[in-house]
Parts: structure tokens; sequence; C-alpha cells
């Protein structure tokens, strides 16, 4: 099945609800109903009822969705249904978390090979990975890895970024608290943590 | 001024405006336009406007916003025109990236203290934060400590939400993998950096 574009915000809410249907499989969860899921995410029901509508998705009243093909409808319109080869630049205290940390597989992401240009660290293990140097990004497209994490400090984001692309990349999870300026054709998603703790004064209560 | 109620999903998106408009400030940018705006972010320029109206901004037709004005208001209605002081539980490798992270304090955020259970971190100096131990958590109101962060790992994240919201916490970003719930009064904001990445295939080009 081909679907049409859909909205954005959508998209950025999809792995939300597939988070939660994981988790909720997990659980033994057969089938659930938007408002189930909905409070269960601390989200609107009609908002999740018309995001599934975008990929023709529809519950059956009474029963809701079947979790299971759910969750695969999700990943396949996510394109997660197959594995990404993902590299890591920068291995400092963000990377090594990153490094360390068990959410990515359930994603369809896989990270296999980190970079850094500290010699002390380069041939360094980390969480399974050995650390290379920063001077073998150009090998990313022989070893068909097509994602890329920027954790390098702010000062040499934008380098890092100019040679993941020449390498190949087609998308770039940018941490670094800089813009990055890459060709069309790579989609760059940045995280600012900042971002989203900025959020939370707004909905604290007064007193 | 008093503003209506702002859809979330335009709360979500002002400190992503505030960003730019930062940056373009301190590049010298005294106004800028909807449209110039939304270029430097790849966002939509109607989006920008309407987003504005909802707390009474318009631009002038030729001219656009008044930078400076723009980020004073942004500011005042997320609250950030105010110093919030911050506890940071759990210094592991994600923890001290945070509190090293030099982007918090544009926000009107503090992280003015750090937790952790491991007798060897305690008493240690991270970031020019001396760490205390986990029990001492409970000191966070007589502090006038208000908002939290939980890098502690999955299994002690609720545990650790407990204390934060019996010790006067309002509001929380949760870097854990689980879901953690609290009282209705705290608000929560959790960050799976997965959520980020698994995003980006969708928008990748086949090929």
């Amino acid at each position: 099945m081909r679907y049409g574009r859909i909205p954005d915000e959508a998209v950025r809410r999809l792995p939300i609800y597939l988070r939660g249907l994981l988790f909720l499989s997990e659980g033994g969860q057969q089938s659930i109903s938007s408002k189930d899921l909905a409070d269960f995410l601390s989200v609107n029901p009609s908002q999740i009822r018309k995001d599934f509508s975008y990929f023709g998705v529809f519950g059956t009243p009474g029963v809701g969705y079947k979790t299971e093909t759910l969750i695969k409808q999700i990943r396949k319109i996510l394109k997660l249904d197959v594995v990404h080869r993902t590299a890591l630049a920068g291995v400092g205290n963000l990377g090594s978390a990153l490094l360390a940390y068990p959410g990515f597989g359930v994603y369809g992401l896989d990270i296999v090979a980190a970079f850094d240009t500290d010699p002390k660290k380069i041939g360094r293990k980390v969480s399974n990975i050995t650390i290379e140097s920063s001077s073998k990004l150009g090998t990313l497209r022989r070893r068909k890895i097509d994602l890329a994490i920027i954790a390098v400090p702010g000062d040499s984001a934008q380098k890092t970024a100019d040679v993941l692309v020449k390498a190949g990349v087609k998308g770039i999870l940018n941490f670094s608290p800089c813009y990055i300026t890459v060709p069309r054709r790579v989609k760059v998603i940045s995280i600012d943590i900042a971002m989203d703790l900025a959020r939370l004064p707004y909905y604290m209560r007064a007193g």
C-alpha cells in the first residue's frame, strides 16, 4: 500500500504512539481503543484517530485497534521495518550515553560505528563499539551506513556534517547546539535538550 | 497581559522560534519577517503567524516582527523570564553531559544541584556542581528548587519521581526510558531520544 503525504506533526506523533503500543503489547494487550491509548499517552483521542486515518487505519467500534497490526503498520510507515546502520560522531559524555542507550534497537536503528578526534579515545571500546578516528568517516558509504548522529562540540558540528554528507549519509540527528546546513536531499533533525526543558515552566502551576 | 489557552503544539514550537530569534538577534538582526524566520527554521510561515497570533502578536507588513520584542514576549509566555532552580537526579554519562551543557541558562533554567546514589560519585565536582547523595533529595523544597531532571536508570525512575514530587517539584524532565506516574499538579515531559531518531528514516530518500 502507498500512503499519501502525512503531515509532519503526525509523523512526529507516530513514534510516540508506537512506543505506547509496544509497551502495551509487551504487557499482553491485544487490542486497544483510541480512548485508552490516548489516556495512556496523555494525548487527545480524536487526534489519534485522525493520525491513524492518514494511513487508512480505522478502529472497530467497541473493540478498537489490534495492537500487533498497528505496530506493524506504524513501523512500515516510518520505514522502521528495515534496520538502519547508524554512525555516531563524537564520543564525549553525550555520545557515550547514546552508545549505552538500549532504546534504539526497537526502532530499527543500530549504531554500528563511533568516531572521535581524541587520540586517547581512538581504539577504546565503549558499549562493544571500538572508537575509530574521525578521519575514517569517509568509509561510511562502503559500510552501508546511511544514518548518523552528531554529538560533537558546536564549533565542529558543521565540518562533521559536511564530511558525513560527502560520505553518503541521508539522515542526521544533530545533538550539537548549532544549526547545520546540508543539501536538501539530506534530512536533519536537531535535538536541543533545552528546547524541551523550556516548555516545562509554561505548564507548572504557580504557588 | 493575560493570554488564553495556547495549543500544546504551539507551546512546543515557541522554544524553537525563540532559539532562532536569539540566534538572529545575536547576529544583529533587529526585525524579521515571518517568511525569513520560517526559512531560517525550515518551518511554515503561516504556522508562525498563527502561533504568534495566539498571544496577540502581529507583524508589521513590509517590516515583520521586532526581534527583541518578540524574544521578550515568548520568554514571558513560556515563563522563562524568571530563573528556575533545577535539580539533576542521576549523574551518569547523560547526567554529566546535561551538567556540562551550556544551553540551559538562555531559557531561564539553572541546574543548581545534582544527586546520585553511587558513593564514589558523591562529593565529586562535575561542571562546578558538587554531587550530593540521593538521600538529600528531600531538601529541594527548602532550597526553592521546583524543576528536576531525571537521568537515572529506568528501574529507579519511578522511585526517584516519587521522592521529587514529595520534595515539592512541580515539573520533571524525564530522560529515563520508562513511563513515570505523578499527581496531576506535576507536569512531566518525557524525552526519548530514540523517538526523534525514529522519525528520520521516514524522510530519507530511497536509493
